[in-house]
């Protein structure tokens, strides 16, 4: 099955409701995707995915690539086959870890020189080589390398990098092309990035720059890293409004519930997001109430469900009592369940999300939710 | 529905196929019984128990009475309740934590003085005080506090444990009964604890002085603390030969899957053991061909399933390859699948070693078994 992009309806806040095609299945848009980064989504078994259902889930790039290593992916079969996933995967490019997790030695118009956080090991990644491993891996949707750069930098530094991603983002798709035969998934596409930092026109023109280009899809990139959710949401309307209407839109790394409408209002289609996972591990949940901190005393007798809303296996089972009893005693269960409630919630969203554009009334959903989660927050 | 035991078969070893049931439900034997600690088996949802079919599993006293609270989880409705477990459930009395894990201040004829490994706060440990603490939790099957001594232990020092067992015994069986209507489990009964070190004559004198008094079941302390299998056969033995046939024998603590059929051919009925699911989170692994290290390096390329002889979802699903990884990357997904699997694995055996006594040939199954273990090992 090729990639399809199917727009279904559309919100009068510019807002999609789609389906996207993958060689793997069905995806409804918007969509948020879990993040897997080393072939797991931390804390929920394959089957509890499929439970939940999940349709795409999101593999890093680098973590895989140092371990277990792209290869040896390849030679067991591909991602989907390694972690037993038959669901749809994206890829990111190995970039934005190695500008934020690996030691980076250094930048040139070739690729990024790193060290490994695990090891120290001295690695190269260029466009063709982020290819390159993403095709061992299979993935259902492939992403362009892109220059992350720090926040703040200003419009010089901003157009040096949109520069290098437009000129990397080429590569990408060239060497994709030329070596499609090398991918673990006949039918993998390449989406490419957004960059321009905080600044608006950098936005749209390297929207325009990449639309140039032609690929299936695009990311919005370099958002959520540090500045205020208006000018994330003003960046991500800046280049969506450049981008072509028959092709998903993702906007990479975001958000907190309460944010993902409003990405959806620019009309974003594709969200991911470590929050979900990395919270619950952390004993923040979140609930149709606002955010709950399960290691508080004010729970240790509490018989009442984690939320009251939610029809998820964690909040159809358990009290609170018995989540924060295993968070204190730090048991695996505690991340367990904590991540499955959370990843219910953000799914659950989403679906409503899309039930509201399905009656043209996602402005009127975003603020009876916005408010109820703001109403929540300590 | 009241307690109950019946036996169905006897094999000429005489090992029993047998089935015992609580308030809870039924328990084929004999059974093995993995350990839920602190309210949760540690690595496994309550609904993978179930898919497991576990039927009973072990909570510890001295656990939940430091964390939560037994009185907490009276309010919340007895441990069934708390942990979402309606299976069997049977306590141990916490005596065995006092004297191993705990700082171990003071043992009197009233009870064990110590304090707790998690704050250093002081406490006694009574046998009326475990009963309290058993009935408030709400186990189906409570068990007496018995005094347990180190290994080796000389005739004089065990034969002082064991009178002093027995005296324990006698106060849990008269407290229990007068406070029944305390229990959160309606029909919870109590077993007695044969101890006597590794002296054979004082199991058998244990064993008389608790069919004096009378228990529904009755459990072989003491053993699996550091001496040869053959022996804690040899005193697993003494001690079922002087208990009544009619009533279920549980050796606590025990063990490697190998030892399994030694005990039932001794006329046991139910064990339990930490093994396989401590063990799955240091990566040791148990299969029909022996024991497995995950982390070795062989692994990280072999696609086949941890063990082709199982029928268990980790086996049905994922490579060896995949759990090395994670095990590598130290991720949750591999305390979990290796969790679930190494229980499939014990649960699997007790199924194999009730259907050899349906056919009368234990001693074949075990003899076939134990060579294939052994053949396994590195």
């Amino acid at each position: 099955m090729d990639f399809r992009f199917e727009v279904l309806k559309t919100d009068p806040t510019g807002a999609r409701l789609g389906r996207i095609t993958t060689p793997h299945g069905v995806i409804d848009t918007p969509a948020f995707m879990p993040v897997g980064t080393a072939g797991t989504v931390k804390g929920l078994t394959q089957q509890a995915l499929c439970e939940l259902g999940v349709q795409i889930l999101l593999g890093n790039t680098y973590h895989l690539y140092l371990r277990p290593g792209h290869e040896r992916i390849r030679r067991l079969g591909g991602l989907h086959r390694f972690m037993a996933w038959d669901g749809s995967i994206l890829t990111d490019s190995g970039g934005f870890q190695v500008f934020s997790l690996a030691d980076l030695r250094k930048v040139t118009d070739d690729g990024a020189l790193f060290r490994s956080h695990l090891d120290g090991s001295e690695h190269f990644l260029t466009p063709e080589k982020s290819i390159e491993i993403q095709q061992a891996l299979g993935s259902d949707i492939a992403m362009v390398l892109d220059e992350c750069i720090e926040f703040p930098a200003d419009h010089a530094r901003a157009a040096d990098a949109l520069k290098r991603t437009t000129a990397w983002a080429r590569r990408c798709r060239d060497y994709a092309r030329a070596n499609a035969a090398g991918s673990m998934t006949p039918g993998q596409v390449l989406f490419g990035i957004v960059q321009g930092g905080m600044h608006a026109d950098l936005r749209r023109e390297s929207a325009h720059q990449l639309v140039d280009l032609d690929f299936p899809g695009y990311a919005v990139g370099g958002l959520a890293v540090g500045e205020p959710h208006a000018i994330s949401c003003e960046m991500a309307a800046a280049a969506t409004a450049e981008l072509p209407a028959d092709r998903p839109r993702y906007v990479m790394g975001v958000g907190l519930p309460e944010q993902l409408p409003d990405y959806v209002a620019r009309g974003v289609d594709m969200m991911d997001c470590v929050l979900p996972t990395r919270n619950a591990r952390n004993g923040c949940l979140f609930t149709s109430a606002g955010r709950i901190n399960i290691k508080n005393a004010i729970y240790a007798d509490d018989p009442r469900p984690l939320d009251e809303q939610c029809a998820c296996m964690v909040c159809r089972t358990y009290s609170r009592a018995y989540l924060r009893h295993l968070f204190q005693a730090n048991e695996i269960l505690a991340s367990i369940l904590n991540s499955h409630h959370n990843v219910a919630f953000f799914l659950d969203i989403m679906s409503k999300i899309r039930q509201a554009i399905a009656f043209g009334e996602l402005a009127a959903f975003s603020t009876e939710f916005q408010a109820r989660m703001e109403a929540g927050q300590p």
